[in-house]
């Protein structure tokens, strides 16, 4: 099941360490301006090796376009991506081709699939998000024609939590920072734990502006629940939350109702999503990734045919996966939307016969 | 989009306020024994105007099974079950026929449809939720066979939270509780809000047990990205947390893997699923509530017209929402064990060869 | 699976036998007007007892609708309708039980299932497309205001091919036949073949007038593909033929093509349809009907225990089930084009754009 | 909706002269052999320029596998594969860039997007259909291993038909004739018409056996509408028959309907499905191939500007698809049965109960 979406919808392919990774995305308009570098700016945004917080493994990621854009047009047909990984033979994997690395999905492919690629953790590596990325990418070109966008950063790491969200500073910070006040202490508790060959985690906010009232499909393709099922899946994440979510719990129904006014909402606790739809406010969640399961130090584990090894990894890992982790948030959120847009548009006869002229 | 899963689905129908709500569950596999005693059970536990804890409002609730099952036994053709609404005339809605009602859907869906059944909210009534519990109990039916379980529980409500999750406990409790000794606090913190025509949230946790390694369709149909959409799609949901969740998020990675030896697991701080996928533990959720958007407060809202009111709900509403909810999380969850079951009989040749005896 | 459409969508439930057949249409456009009469006139259409050429069989097939219309219009949720079995239990199916009757599904239910609701063939029995027509009741409603009707009638019975196809006269008829020349030698055909306790096979042919060009989802979701696929689906049809299709085949491409001038198509062999998308002309076409498997002469069969026996039906059935096939064929053809409408509305860009006013 | 099947599925990409078009094969089970010379020479058997019956364009189509197998084995992963167009520059399409070519695609794309591919027809050529054959050539791969076989031919060219179906005659025939005794009759009149810059239409025969009895997912994914709709689909098919289909509509019931004795059916007149489940019998149908629209006389036609003209396409094509058809249609009933087969394996408990050992 490697599809995700409805109208505006995407499937990936490809392993870590094989030929290639890519995506079709199926269901974008005819029409939209496809631009390969907007792609590829996505792409980079993400890619490792950038500085001393993610890992030093180096890719290229330059993305391909194979089919559904001409003379540099979308043209309703699926627009078919393509990465191909440029140093997938450069490592020798055999120290831990029989082994499950803890914290790992090595462990349940082998159960599930009775095979297993262990090269690099396969198809169930994070280097499958750059395929996402590329196709969140075509969302976000079609969401900005619309007066949309959506915007990420992190906002916690190692328990060090932003007070200020500026995502203006976002992009000039190499932690995608959205408080650059604490981003230093932030970068150290990072650095401390790559020392200590050990890892942190974080949790990225996403902020969708421009929504109008209505996307969602109740009852079980509700915006919110989709959303929590695009970031959910997204390797590392282990708990989502839309609006004030978890400070929600804790407070009086009297509290957390945003009171309305005929210029709009006088609070935003829920997130702008009222029963699964949005109400035109601005759309926020946050994102919780656990720290990167692929650690130095040696740890507990057992081979695949049952034998208890103690095991310390080797290679290059990003010692916070909730960094490069935003920028696909961003993008999942992005294709999320694009989805409900096209979705919505068949809400209501009054829309329907008027866009056929009836 | 009233239909949730793949193999093993279901779909809902049904307003607050009109005729009937209802179910049809397909892709049940033929030869199950189905008791409508054991649903109209399951439908007893989610049944309001039980106690104090809940709203005064009386529904019976019962269930009528009209296809599918022949002699006692499902057929494997789609099973619809009804339940008709005893006293949806009983009320006078003209108070709030053109209130926007905070908190409410009635403001998303209003201008989503450009129509609304302002009737308790029509289709976004919590209603609705007995619907997927009718269904989640075939789905649990099936799990049983397989040996596997499904248990829910309140563990916080008001910022009042258990240090223990006693589910033997549950049962006996008005409020659904975990830990015996915080639920006097909870009921208190339950009974004062009430009393201040507010309400309060909570906290569910779930467990499942018994689920064989390998369930769970990566990379877009994982098995804690389904729960979550399944999860947050629940009336009132806001936040959704698999395994520690949250508290990974400040753990170090070699506190947060859990260690393997051949006899298992030695943690579970990824509460049960890696990569998506079952790994043989207990998987453990958590969903959070927000306090019930119905209190009799004084709110500001506006009119259809857009004219600004001050307005007092009146009405029979659960102070906390999440007590009822915890049954239709139990519900879902077993949905989406009951679909991931199915779906996972295709994961490899070698167990398909040996279904067709090949 | 017993669900048809993607966003203009159907499931249905029932056995012929059991307590109710129904459905569930999802994704009607809030603010249709629906009107119970007009749902039940079209299964009126359907219903069996009303002359010699169908099943003395009397149900009254009325529908009630359960949900998703309020104050008389859709709401944009679920429109579920039951029709309550009168007379299900009147019946002694005893002695056909055990007995596969040749023609029917029996025999692959049993195979497939291990169980079998031997009464009246359960979930397989022609009564189950009653709920199709009550959905296609909806769909027709929705075309209506966008100018777009759908026709059936029945062009050849028992061999006899009508030479005109007057879709006026088809109300007036009995049989719904197309051609007033050749109804009585139709009629006779069919008579006779009752008197002999047997029955006859029959050609359905479908008009869909007033499509705009464009609809159809290339290249997995063609126009003529869903159709052939909706056809094919309805009991006992046999073969699905798009415009001229088998004479074409026996055709040079510069007699089928159809040529083009600034007023339109000089011809329409294609049926109305090219690569999978409507091209505005008249879409047309036939579907083709085996005689009834239910005949009263003694036949060889199995019982369940695969003893072989010699095995004579009782009751009453249609002789000739292309005549009530034709009602099921144009809801289905109405289902098929409402769901091309939704879909179709995210063709390009600047449509979505205009409907976004952005 | 670029996507078919929903366990074993498979979506296609590519336009005819764009960089390449490929496919990613969703589902397949793990562990099965994938031998990439078994899937290029699928590609062969469909490939242009092998004789003066088909297209004297050359292509070499190369398929190459990015991803989803491992040490020559599937993974259970997507595989994705592509097959680059080597040629595609090599021709200017400026004298039809403006024209719709009749009984084209040409005028119905650019009515829906607004924007259309004129190079060789871009998605909408039958050039895609390499991609459904490697797709295909998966599939079968899987049903071997089930004893299952799927082959076909071209009983009928032009108004010629067999009077015998010879399977094993096919490999050796240049135009996949069924009948060696009326080959040479139907070489000569594809040879005629092409000498005449005209095309003839064709009827392909296929056969798949060793079916268990119980494969299809009543009541809308019945294995003979699945089938339909995915016959339908391809490029220039007209009509589809199952089982004896036209013929059965002659018939009376009494001769229509198969007699089961204890060894099997006494007959076939089905095709091997009954309510649209396999019946353990051989499935036969009928796909039925308009002529290539693709010819060489000058024929009406109207640009993009709506301007009359009167145009003859020049190039090389098929002068009868229906032989490269025949190939497209092999893999499509490949791919539909091995759904199929996933689909069945949750049928029933008894099942599911020995998968789980439970």
């Amino acid at each position: 099941m490697n599809r995700f979406g409805i109208r505006f919808s995407f499937s990936t392919f490809g392993e870590s360490h094989g030929k290639a990774i890519g995506c079709v995305v199926d269901g974008v308009p005819a029409g939209l301006r496809i631009d390969e570098q907007i792609i590829q700016a996505e792409l980079d945004r993400r890619k490792p090796g950038q500085n001393a917080f993610a890992t030093a493994r180096k890719e290229a990621d330059a993305v391909e376009i194979l089919s559904g854009v001409f003379e540099g047009k979308s043209t309703g047909t699926p627009i078919a991506m393509v990465i191909y990984n440029t140093n997938q033979k450069s490592k020798d994997y055999s120290n831990i081709k029989d082994v499950f690395r803890p914290g790992h999905a090595d462990y349940t492919y082998w159960h599930k699939y009775g095979i297993r690629d262990y090269r690099g953790g396969g198809r169930s590596s994070a280097r499958e998000t750059a395929a996402r990325v590329a196709a969140g990418a075509i969302a976000k070109t079609m969401l900005s024609l619309l007066g949309i966008t959506v915007r990420s950063g992190v906002s916690e790491i190692a328990g060090i939590a932003a007070k200020q969200f500026d995502f203006d500073h976002v992009p000039a910070s190499e932690i995608y920072a959205l408080d650059p006040d604490v981003e230093a202490a932030q970068k150290a508790a990072i650095l401390e734990a790559k020392n200590n060959h050990d890892s942190v985690g974080g949790v990225v906010q996403l902020r969708i502006d421009g929504l109008p009232a209505g996307l969602g499909e109740p009852l079980y393709y509700k915006l919110d629940a989709v959303l929590a099922d695009a970031m959910m899946g997204i390797n590392a994440a282990k708990a989502v939350e839309i609006g004030d979510g978890l400070q929600s719990v804790r407070m009086y129904g009297s509290e957390n109702n945003d009171p309305i006014r005929n210029s709009g909402f006088e609070s935003n606790h829920s997130g702008g999503i009222l029963g699964g739809i949005s109400n035109g406010d601005e759309v926020r969640l946050n994102v919780y990734f656990k720290p990167t399961p692929s650690i130095f130090q040696e740890q507990h584990t057992v081979t695949t045919q049952n034998e208890e090894v103690d095991f310390a990894l080797k290679g290059r890992h990003d010692p916070c996966v909730a960094i490069r982790g935003s920028v696909v948030c961003e993008a999942m959120a992005a294709l999320v939307v694009a989805d409900m847009l096209l979705l919505n548009m068949g809400r209501n006869m009054e829309g329907v016969s008027r866009y056929y002229n009836a």
